[in-house]
């Protein structure tokens, strides 16, 4: 029997699904989970884009062209005008989720054995996508004390090898919900120019910056055009995880027919997204403001819930719709697992994603979780009252000096 | 100034769609173009695909299962019951299109370096997801003298080495249209089990077979499940190939375990494309029986014409829409070219495939054009007219010692 590739066993399992047998079991045994374990939010997709697939009117669903429908990559410059992102509608190639926009933006600029600087925790698939293009990511660790902000220029020159090729970062984070500041981005700017790297910038949540903190994006620091690769997707901002698409877009006009060859063979991204996703430039602000303050009051809620559970530390994200908890556990694996197996609260539990995956560092993150504060406020209630219940009776709970002495 | 990998160099351009920007130009000076450069048909798709997009009901897009929308895969067991493929649901990975389903395939199953026989002239695209997958693709010739019948397993065996890991095939054959008999896939199966190699199997066309033949799919030899990788898609079934639905089916299980690793990678398969495809399965049969009626007609209208034309020879296809014409020409990419930028009858031209590219054989197919039959009989009647037209002036024609003697 022939066997499957060492590059598959190699592939990482995703930390956010992997826990999903385990999810659907108990649910099977007629319990409520509350899932904060993925960026699946449940805020409506806006009437903008559901009415225009509801309206679909050609008869035959067509190829687009691989770049995307040409109408809706002039549309999107619109769009990123709105947040003086200059561009032409050429350096845009619509693609089939920002995950595929990683993976074509990783084949294009890296050779298999080239390098990735990133700092961690970082989201997941950035390892997947790696894996398939043969890449070697070399993370640089930020830490939860600083609130995941920006390690030190020094601390990625470190890092820096003649097979170092990119420096890839999400703003704002995920899974941090880090905001990263304008002199933070400088000083990048400065190390890419310096070393002639790739900067890609995953800023598929720039929608979500909160108490009026500046997004500032890479398209935003002057010089960068030849470096700077932005990833991008509709997910979040219309709350359309399923409609996949998203865009790769660079000024560097040699990266973007690059780009073209590898789009081209797998022909084009879906029609129906995108038809989707261009009327969808067209939702009113309305609906931004309300997800927008929506979003800070789950945030607000769900961040001062944990920093009042014992041993746990939550920093503030900025932006984003996930945060980083520090609990007092052994091993965040095996809790989050713990969590759909064998605890229930009132017949309801939580679905955490375990940080481990998301730090590529072994052993970093054992007792941190992310939490994507996706769900309404009451479910929010729900799922923190669970987890601090989970907490007080985890058997694996690691017990501090300060407990000690009570 | 960063550069591109050498990976992104050495992706090819898609044949196909490389003459695209000529071809704008055409109409853009006014010429009605006639692409039979694309299997992108003009035949409707069904109104149970549409009315289930016009009826989309959730309130938010989600993402899907990474392994596809459970209904549908179940139902799609039901689909392949029809043509005797026995399938659990879990055999079964929904894909983005049937790119997706090859590129996974490819990375599951064969390393890096690792070699994978495919008869040429094959689907171009192969290459580029060898490209990416680091998959060394060694050709093995068939002729357009044999109308592309299975090369002679001796032929395999000499091109099998020690890296040898799969065979590819495609069946009914784009870009050639031929049908394997069953005969031609017991010797490849012998061949497969001797070896212990994968088979992947490219049956997307299986709904075009002609003239009452017999549509004969891998999995149904018996005695290969561990080796057998099927490759699908909606696209050419529902005249929907930019729902981008397809399907990667196996019933080696760590195949399909590990497969579901790249699959998690990018999350979920387009949600609006597998509602549609989910409810497309109940189109009637009477669709299929008039679609393929239209294909014979159109395909007989366009072999007969062929061959009519002086020193062109065409063999007649078995399945699928395509067929591969030698014509009178010193080079089919120029030929490809000059119809668009230098030729037109009446303000028309014609977009063909030159064949090159469906060859990894250099030198292999000079003479030679796909040509997808894709176009109402009108259409396609004025597009025979232009190329003959063009065949009679075109400076690169070669001219053949019969026509020298007159």
């Amino acid at each position: 029997m022939p066997s499957v590739s060492s590059r598959a066993n190699n592939m990482p399992a995703s930390p956010i699904r992997k826990l999903v047998p385990f999810a659907e079991k108990a649910k099977k045994q007629g319990r409520k989970v509350y899932h904060l374990n993925i960026g699946q939010p449940d805020i409506e997709t806006p009437d903008t884009m559901l009415n225009a697939i509801r309206n679909f009117a050609p008869k035959v669903v067509e190829y687009s062209h691989s770049a995307g429908i040409e109408s809706y990559r002039k549309k999107l410059v619109g769009y990123y005008q709105k947040y003086n992102i200059a561009l032409d509608y050429t350096d845009i190639m619509v693609t089939t989720g920002g995950s595929e926009a990683i993976e074509i933006a990783m084949m294009t600029c890296l050779n298999p054995g080239d390098e990735m600087i990133i700092p961690e925790p970082f989201y997941a698939n950035y390892n997947g996508f790696s894996e398939q293009a043969g890449v070697k990511v070399r993370p640089i660790r930020s830490y939860i004390e600083s609130g995941f902000a920006l390690p030190p220029i020094s601390e990625f020159e470190k890092l820096i090898t003649p097979k170092t090729r990119a420096i890839m970062i999400c703003n704002p984070g995920n899974p941090t919900g880090y905001l990263y500041s304008r002199q933070e981005l400088e000083s990048l700017k400065e190390l890419v120019l310096k070393h002639d790297l790739f900067l890609f910038s995953d800023e598929v949540y720039r929608e979500f910056c909160y108490d009026n903190r500046e997004y500032v994006s890479v398209m935003h620091l002057g010089g960068l055009d030849k470096n700077v690769v932005l990833l991008d997707s509709v997910s979040k901002r219309y709350s359309a995880c399923g409609a996949r698409i998203g865009a790769m877009i660079s000024k560097n006009k040699e990266v973007m027919e690059a780009a073209l060859k590898f789009a081209q063979a797998r022909l084009s991204p879906p029609t129906f997204g995108q038809v989707a996703a261009e009327a969808a430039i067209d939702t009113p602000q309305s609906y931004f403001d309300k997800v927008k303050k929506e979003y800070v009051a789950r945030r607000d809620f769900v961040i001062t819930a944990l920093n009042k559970m014992e041993g746990v530390f939550c920093p503030n994200p900025g932006g984003a719709f996930y945060c980083i908890a520090r609990l007092p556990i052994d091993n965040a694996d095996k809790f989050c697992q713990w969590l759909l197996e064998s605890f229930n609260y009132k017949e309801q539990t939580v679905m955490l994603a375990p940080a481990t995956g998301f730090y590529s560092t072994p052993g970093a993150g054992t007792d941190e979780v992310r939490i994507a504060y996706v769900l309404n406020l009451d479910d929010l209630n729900n799922a923190m009252l669970c987890l601090d219940e989970a907490l007080k009776v985890y058997p694996g709970r690691k017990v501090k000096e300060k407990e000690l002495a009570k």
